[in-house]
């Protein structure tokens, strides 16, 4: 009776750990589409979280514990901040049942798993599948989730080398039967692309944010009244949360880092241009913004 | 007959030279209210516009000569890319009437008012009146614009000191009824907020783009397919008109590099505490990004 009959769900048991914005998006999906899941657990380190999501009645079950929440469970998945995604594997691995699979969903992949790989150096019988649903909103918390968070985004899976391909597959159809689209690729290539789309974008908007409140505050000026189109879009981006980015940034520094460099270098040159007055420089690399722009329209991204 | 009647328009003839984006959205609104100008007149450099605006039916009149276009006007607002508008000032300013006004819509102001001196130096009758709509799509054109398209935005007027009050008070009554909320200051703040609120974002975005799609092309990687919300924001600021912003960089290139300069010390003390895991600095920075947002929700402009 253990491989999925043609109308058995996809897992029978499945687990989410921290059910915030992203774990209880996909408790709201498995609670909606029960071809995903049979039972759906829960369990979060805040007790207020635990309350509420027994409140909202999107898992069948939610456990203070996280040990005894993935008790036969076949696949738990880690939804917490990245920072404590290693810890929270050592605390659920030795609990979990032979086979099950492991996954988490953290935004940066390579100090991720090798946070995760001490916790299962013992239990080779555990596959693991770190994944990313590229989704999110400014917001954060159980309240904050919703069925259709990860429709029509990208879903990235890193598994290490070795990993079974039938518990990729499994992962695979989860984050399908979730709507998003799968792409497979290493960890370290998944940090350098997620540094330069995602975070060092972040980066620059935290840190243009910073910038203006220290001249508003200079010139106890208005600066903030006229948020122009630009300033706006900044501050939506920088409005995410301080401890998930924070983590990010920690953990993606060498990425990250690599990005920031190449991008002060293209700031510096660009500024040259403008100080210099060099109108094809100038102008080239408005063009260039236009085009990339036009490529993610055509790819309905934008 | 000079001062107008309460029911007489703002306006006996108003005079769009540059009827794109922004000049063909006030022939829009002032053609749907008939109390802003008894007669609207059109001219633009090119043929192609004057023809389209024609079509369009927003200017009782289209003129492709602009020294003819102004003859007899009241008010006259130059709609012109920001390196255009002296030039086009002197064109125009010998043909209009005594005691005229001039209005202007660039979006930088220290360089287009001095590039206007000149031309109004024989004429002290002129009033000159520079304004700057804050408002704007990533579209450009006559058949971008749209009557709304200043509705509830900031107007910033910079009238160089001597401006008499009662020009000052016309366009202050023109841009309210295009819909805007008026504010008035000096030059030189005008394009030190701008820089920061809106010109280096844009820098910032063209940037970035142009440091993306170089990885992309180096990797062969599909950096692009997975543009998250941050870059995908960055790219709809990118999306705007190449020789507008160079204009702009240009001609605000002092107050730009001023805050590209803060913005580079502020961005090397961010990627230091990542590099050193300074905690404080870094949530410190993400969580002054998130109070300007909040300021900005407040202000309802996000
Ligand atoms: N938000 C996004 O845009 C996005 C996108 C893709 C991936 N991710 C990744 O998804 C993960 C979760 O992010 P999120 O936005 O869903 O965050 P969230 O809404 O804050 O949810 C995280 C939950 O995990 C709980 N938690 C924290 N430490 C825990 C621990 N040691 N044991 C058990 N529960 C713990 C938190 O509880 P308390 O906070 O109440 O302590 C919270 O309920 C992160 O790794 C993030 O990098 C986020
Ligand atoms: N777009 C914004 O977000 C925004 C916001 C606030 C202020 N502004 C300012 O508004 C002004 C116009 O911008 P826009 O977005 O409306 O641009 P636009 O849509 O390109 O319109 C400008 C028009 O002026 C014409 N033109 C160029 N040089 C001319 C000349 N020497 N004589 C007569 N007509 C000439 C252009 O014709 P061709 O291009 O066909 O030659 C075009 O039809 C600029 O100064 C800009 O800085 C723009």
């Amino acid at each position: 009776m253990t491989a999925p009959t043609p109308s058995a769900p996809l897992f029978d048991r499945l687990v989410i750990i921290g059910p915030g914005l992203i774990g209880s998006s996909i408790l709201r999906r498995a609670h909606e589409n029960r071809a995903i899941a049979r039972e759906l657990v829960a369990s979060d380190i805040d007790a207020g979280v635990c309350a509420r999501v027994r409140e909202l009645g999107i898992a069948d079950r939610v456990e203070a514990d996280p040990a005894r929440a993935v008790v036969d469970a076949d696949c738990v998945i880690l939804c917490v901040p990245v920072g404590a995604i290693g810890a929270v594997a050592a605390q659920v691995v030795p609990a979990m049942k032979h086979g099950a699979i492991l996954s988490e969903v953290g935004s940066t992949k390579v100090s991720v798993i090798t946070g995760v790989l001490p916790a299962l150096a013992s239990r080779p019988d555990i596959a693991f599948v770190p994944s990313h649903p590229m989704a999110g909103t400014e917001y954060s918390g159980p309240d904050a989730g919703f069925p259709s968070l990860f429709e029509n985004r990208w879903c990235l899976l890193t598994p290490p080398e070795g990993t079974p391909p039938d518990a990729v597959a499994r992962i695979t159809a989860l984050w399908q039967a979730m709507g998003a689209h799968i792409r497979t690729m290493t960890a370290e290539h998944h940090d350098r692309v997620c540094a330069i789309v995602s975070h060092l974008p972040h980066l620059l908007a935290f840190t243009i944010c910073g910038t203006a409140d220290d001249l508003a505050g200079e010139t106890r000026s208005e600066v903030l009244d006229f948020a122009a189109s630009g300033f706006r879009d900044f501050t939506r981006i920088a409005a995410s949360d301080p401890t998930m980015w924070r983590d990010i940034f920690l953990n993606n520094r060498e990425a990250l880092l690599e990005m920031l460099d190449r991008f002060m270098a293209d700031a510096h040159a660009m500024a040259k241009a403008i100080r210099e007055g060099d109108d094809t420089v100038i102008v080239n690399r408005i063009t260039r913004g236009r085009a990339i722009r036009r490529t993610l329209i055509e790819n309905r991204q934008a």
